[in-house]
């Protein structure tokens, strides 16, 4: 793909170019390519990025880093024929795509709610069955249900693009968008780019149990990064890497680092922009790969005020609200070096399994090639339907307003919890942060204050009574040792409460439970 | 999952029981257990078998068969979590599930053609978000777009559930089906369960180059096995597998047979029913496990009668046409050694990316723990839609309807492209059967006759200028070599066309094209 021709950059002086902006996007837009209109057409990212793109370095190589079997894929043999087919004239017999006139869907239609109110299912989108060749729409049910290219339909592909400049312009030129099923299926496909048999990752001492479980079966171990209120700490990574005992471990020194910025699961922990660049500092010293799993990006929420106070009013402009987002791993990648996984699933939702990565030219380009043979690319409705809803209903301007509507609904269900807390949780023995972002309240129990501790009663046993008390006296809430990193028993004890699916009254009654059940456990009054 | 309760089984004779038929589906799903409503509950095929199922013997244990990295992995620690979820008033603080309140679509509807005559749009098919809650339908938006299990969703789990038990019966009682996003997929995660770095892999002599593609990265090597007209060969099967020499190879012998059985891709071969019998006979005696792929089983045609004689009518009733499907691996699977690779791709649309796998409930448990800390489930948008249209709206007999209707067309169109060989092509210089299933049409070339052959013309070079002779004329059409599963040149050539997409007038032009230009290759008047 070559990029847009005329380089015309818009600059903030000192040659710095300025970042993309939501009413640039038409103008960008205008002297892109042509939006390819045929079935599995190959794509990707520069076809939609802004010129500004280009007057930046490129990204660092990272050969030293892919796995065996990352190098050793190669471009599907099929595909390649591909690029005869651009020949006019010429009549194809050569792969085997089914005929369209087969698929048993004429059209496709959803009602969306829209900006500004987002009221239930006020407008219908349509996607008929030949709409690119009726001159309808840039994207069809013909296309949309026919096989695709690895890199996701160039339709959805030219949003998340724009979405992803517009919000984190990455600082070096060659980043690349890949559509994928979902961030868990990125994140497998990730280790299987970045991992070898036998190596160790660097993850969270605290960490999502199911990215864990995705790595072990891989024969990679996990070496765990203590954590404090914001996250990961930039010591103890530099700490880990500096004091690597090739011996003792049995293995070389990590070179990847997974990593959840932003509302951690299961912490509910946020990285401050300072702390971020202190992490990417200590993963420039020791060349430490990052990727950054991001779905909770935009659950970042209003600040905690406390009971008694007044909500923070929503951002009011949109240029506001983008600035009230700490900054990404991937907005100070001078290097190249982070993948950052990118999710719709906490967003418009999580069984479409459609979400994105965005990294440098050459990570995407193995993306490309492992998920060609593996899962291909997201459900073809998914991506038209999101297509329909993102780009040709809200566009970008009405996905920030829906952005803008869902942070102030988990600030709203955020302030339930931690009032909850406030209002019905013994301060003896528990004590918690308000989380800043995200979906999980991460909840200390002070468990040396056990009456049966001196009986000898031990930190598991502890946990284990917690939480079938609680799951008795009617609450299901997470055990914080699920989530250990190495799977060691701790020092420490925490629970991880969700406030992001029940009702306000049951998030209230569900803490009042469990404050009863810790009450009864501790003996307290 | 227990099976359903009442064991009232309906016999042949000699306690044979009867095969499931559409008409006995409505009893078996009177007698199964309640449709879960809620969110990702957990399920499995055992909800939707027949009784009759349960008097067949189980399948073998494949423990010796199972890679490392499948042994290894364990259930997932939150989903475990999920069993407290039936408890009666409890609410759940636990897992991090998006409420559906911030899902933003209300309703999906889709246009579909509706049997007999299936033409295209009649009837819209609508999916509200609380359609369970209302009662008005077993599945919803409000379920279909959360998360759900690796299974795949209950209500189209019970479709091909069934579906599988009418087309295949398997002659062991504990098979189950897991939906996947595609059998690419399918068959990268069969891979990774079944295959060791360093293993041999069999498969057939030409094969799907995607699929020789997934294998090779994986450090897995591919021991061809020889073909004739009707595919694998049993004889040359024993062969390898009884001449296998460890030490000239480096690996052990191998225990997995990757094969299509039905229009194979390339080579367009069907195995007779005679000729599955006596591979799954080798397969017995070298303990191999199959991994049958078919995406075109129901690509099936009418037998092939000539230019000049009237085409075969269509299948009378439902019986007559599956009597009339050539018997799969898994209906003679006795052992339980088949993983039956499903599609949609062929029949439905490739780009839903959704389809299934049938084998014992080891392997699909397995199969489970693979996909829940990968790509998860199939799209919620392509399950709701299969579902609506295939549950709700055609049932199992209109489907029955679309499949006869497909292999009508099938038959059509290749009998279009072997009459456009019989008018268009050289004799002197090529050859080819009409496929009998299938999309592809191989057609060999006598290389040896080429008259540059004793000035030292090779093989690949003669394949090659065949190819950009074609090209040159307006013609797309695959090389024979793309297909070599272990990559050597070989003794004969051949070029695979496809007939499934390009209309009548330009697959008779396209044929035209390339007898003109082998023609012209090979100097003939």
């Amino acid at each position: 793909m070559t990029p847009p021709a005329a380089l015309d950059v818009d600059t903030i002086g000192n040659g710095v170019p300025k970042p993309l902006t939501v009413d640039a996007i038409p103008a960008v837009r205008a002297q892109s390519a042509k939006m390819p209109g045929g079935v599995a057409p190959s794509t990707s990212s520069d076809m939609f990025k802004s010129p500004a793109c280009y007057t930046k370095p490129k990204a660092k190589r990272w050969d030293h880093i892919l796995s065996a079997e990352a190098k050793s894929r190669k471009s599907s043999t099929l595909k390649g024929a591909a690029k005869y087919l651009g020949t006019p004239g010429l009549i194809s017999l050569g792969g085997g795509l089914p005929s369209p006139e087969y698929f048993p869907f004429e059209e496709l239609s959803v009602k969306v709610p829209t900006p500004p109110g987002f009221s239930p299912g006020t407008t219908r989108l349509t996607a008929g069955k030949h709409d690119i060749r009726e001159g309808k729409s840039l994207y069809d049910l013909e296309v949309a249900l026919n096989y695709g290219q690895s890199s996701g339909a160039p339709q959805l592909l030219r949003f998340v693009t724009e979405h992803t400049e517009l919000i984190h312009n990455p600082p070096y030129s060659d980043w690349q968008c890949c559509l994928t099923p979902g961030s868990t299926y990125a994140w497998d496909t990730a280790l299987r780019l970045l991992c070898e048999k036998g190596d160790y990752l660097l993850m969270e001492e605290y960490t999502f149990s199911s990215a864990q479980e995705t790595v072990l079966p891989l024969g990679v171990k996990v070496a765990h990064v203590k954590m404090d209120e914001q996250g990961l700490l930039p010591e103890s990574l530099d700490d880990v890497m500096s004091n690597w005992d090739e011996a003792s471990r049995g293995a070389r020194k990590p070179s990847v680092l997974y990593t959840i910025p932003t509302g951690q699961n299961p912490t509910g922990a946020t990285q401050s922009f300072e702390r971020r660049k202190e992490v990417y500092k200590v993963a420039q010293k020791h060349d430490i790969y990052i990727v950054e799993d991001e779905p909770y990006y935009f659950l970042q929420m209003q600040p905690y005020t406390g009971a008694n106070s007044e909500p923070v009013p929503p951002p009011a402009t949109h240029d506001e609200f983008l600035k009230s987002l700490i900054p990404s791993y991937l907005s100070i990648d001078v290097d190249g070096r982070v993948l950052r996984m990118e999710s719709f699933s906490k967003v418009l939702s999580p069984g479409a399994r459609t979400g994105w990565v965005v990294a440098s030219e050459q990570i995407i380009e193995r993306v490309y090639r492992n998920t060609e043979v593996s899962a291909q690319h997201p459900s073809g409705f998914s991506q038209l339907i999101f297509f329909k809803l993102l780009d040709e209903q809200w566009g970008h301007s009405g996905y920030l307003d829906w952005l803008i509507n869902l942070r102030m609904q988990y600030t709203s269900r955020r302030d339930i919890i931690v009032h909850a807390c406030e209002d019905h949780l013994p301060r003896e023995v528990t004590s918690w942060i308000a989380p800043a972002a995200g979906m999980f309240h991460w909840i200390e129990i002070d468990w040396k204050k056990h009456p049966e501790l001196t009986a000898g009663k031990t930190h598991d046993a502890i946990e284990e009574a917690l939480f079938t008390a609680a799951v008795d006296s009617g609450v299901l809430i997470s055990r914080g040792s699920w989530f250990k990193a190495d799977g060691r028993t701790e020092d420490r004890m925490f629970f991880r409460a969700t406030f992001a699916a029940a009702s306000e009254e049951n998030i209230i009654e569900a803490i009042r439970r469990f404050g009863a059940a810790v009450r009864a456990e501790f003996k307290l009054p």
